[in-house]
């Protein structure tokens, strides 16, 4: 199992990266980690750590794809970067999977050229989990395609269901469409149409979810476009920050509210650990023809290491087979929409 | 200062819109309040409260919008509900605002119908209030137009400016986009060319503004499309909802840290209200010709009697009359788009 690390990707590279990869390293013995970036800064950063793992390589990629850069054109002008040397790993068949805590649409961009999607896909899509009040919830896509047509949130819908039947072994996951009502008729033409489709499908479909709804476990999967994932997602983390340091400073008036925030710190430690991207580490990139694990941006060595352990067990479970296998048995409804 | 109560809206109306009236009625004492619903049932609830202040009427309205009725087909056929009468009032100057907790989609449709926009207002939106760590965002709109245009946004940016101007007396207050990245060129077409017009204009633009910088204060409206808005708004509501019942439920699990909850107590009281809605009351509908505020369907008498409170200070502000004037100043710009 050989897994691709984009070493300059995130704002903590290639330091936390590098320190990330050979924890999981030492940790998953059967996989080979590459380190893909610039093989100096690498080769100095496994000197400060002092130990370098048998199973850990590096592969030489001289240029980094910057936060700023637009995201295609960066891919085309910067071939010789680390997200794009990593995805031509898997490409190649030299890696099984990657992990990139870089330039998120960068990466989309890199691994929809260089990959190419699943056979039947018509655009990836990021799967992101949210914890619930029972469990977890994945809500796709969280930003790969802010273009979306019924037939990709549809796709969506199959391929994050394959994802909770296989990875995390539930039996008939519930997948549900993000709308602004709970009746049929509501909402904008993309999510009616999209809603017909899903009625008419073999999912278990579980009609609209509204985003109140997310927490009360009503579906395991939520499907909606690129757009309004990436806000739920960026507005859970702001929000989840924002309360517990209200709690926090209000905490702070009072001796005995301080004695209680004290008392209570387990609470806090175990709810901030549930809401924490590092816990998770990465999210997948559905829909390409690899493993791909994106990372958030200030992405540290735990956040890695957990991603290389996700992408690792994806790769292991041959998800991608499950989707085409899962997209087939739908194949009439995709070719009549198509 | 007459204000129009619809009655007949939401899950606990009549009861407690009648209760929360009264309450208001007794507590602002120069305005008057007119219960527009089924005559019977109103007078049935006063009697009950046993205390009909002077200042509040009955207007009969014997149809009712119920939850599920299609929002516009209801206004049409339903011409004697509670919020068509409450509109109608509006429009013939017989009241100065008016207060519905009931079906959303319907007020909009019954408000823009018959009180018409604001000269130069294309569509009218929903403002809502977010408590930040800096006081409050104004995010508009929160699900009164899913088919925006750029202009549209321009629009609301300009309105809820005027709000926080005139009724919170923030001088020049910033006005931001909502988006998936804070770079210029990020988003869908729609933001896009948003950017492009709120740049060009006189409103204190700062940029791009995702979903997670909303709660470090980073511009006190925030503009964005209604599905989004509404997705933003549920959202915040089931998460905070959601994290308040993780942090008692684990509370539970020791002596300890049940303790030290008992002694949190005023901190999460004081945390409840900040994100209760019934403190808020209802949220403006900006942009028709008339006062309107909106309650959650699960309003009780204290949010009631919040909303017309709120109605009454929109009222006496005169904020219509802000928003044509500012509006105008950017005539120009009005006239070029469109």
């Amino acid at each position: 199992m050989r897994i691709a690390v984009d070493a300059m990707g995130g704002d903590k590279a290639p330091q936390e990266i590098v320190k990330g990869s050979v924890l999981a390293a030492q940790l998953v013995s059967d996989a080979e980690i590459i380190l893909v970036g610039d093989e100096n800064k690498i080769k100095h950063e496994l000197t400060l750590i002092r130990t370098t793992p048998k199973n850990i390589s590096i592969h030489h990629a001289p240029q980094i794809v910057g936060m700023d850069d637009p995201a295609t054109h960066s891919i085309r002008q910067k071939i010789n970067s680390s997200i794009t040397r990593s995805v031509e790993l898997l490409a190649k068949g030299e890696a099984n999977a990657l992990v990139s805590a870089g330039h998120t649409g960068a990466t989309v961009a890199a691994a929809t050229l260089h990959l190419r999607t699943l056979k039947g896909v018509r655009r990836p899509g990021i799967a992101i989990s949210l914890p619930t009040r029972y469990g977890m919830c994945m809500i796709i896509d969280a930003g790969a395609n802010i273009s979306c047509k019924p037939l990709h949130l549809y796709q969506y819908g199959v391929m994050a269901s394959t994802v909770c039947k296989y990875l995390m072994n539930i039996e008939n996951p519930t997948v549900g469409l993000l709308n602004i009502g709970e009746e049929d008729a509501k909402g904008n033409d993309l999510v009616r149409e999209t809603f017909s489709l899903l009625a008419n499908s073999p999912l278990n479909f579980v009609g609209n979810v509204e985003s109140r709804e997310i927490f009360d476990g009503k579906a395991h999967v939520v499907v909606c476009e690129g757009f309004v994932g990436n806000v739920i997602l960026k507005f859970a983390e702001g929000i989840s920050k924002s309360l517990l340091m209200t709690i926090k400073t209000e905490a702070m008036n009072s001796f005995w509210t301080k004695l209680g925030m004290f008392l209570c710190k387990p609470i806090f430690q175990s709810l901030k650990a549930k809401m924490d991207f590092a816990e998770y580490g990465g999210v997948p990139l559905l829909g390409v023809n690899g493993i791909c694990i994106i990372c958030h941006g200030r992405s540290d060595a735990r956040a890695i290491q957990n991603a290389i352990k996700a992408a690792v067990k994806l790769a292991k479970t041959k998800v991608n087979e499950h989707i085409i296998s899962e997209l087939e048995k739908s194949g009439k409804l995709t070719a009549e929409v198509a």
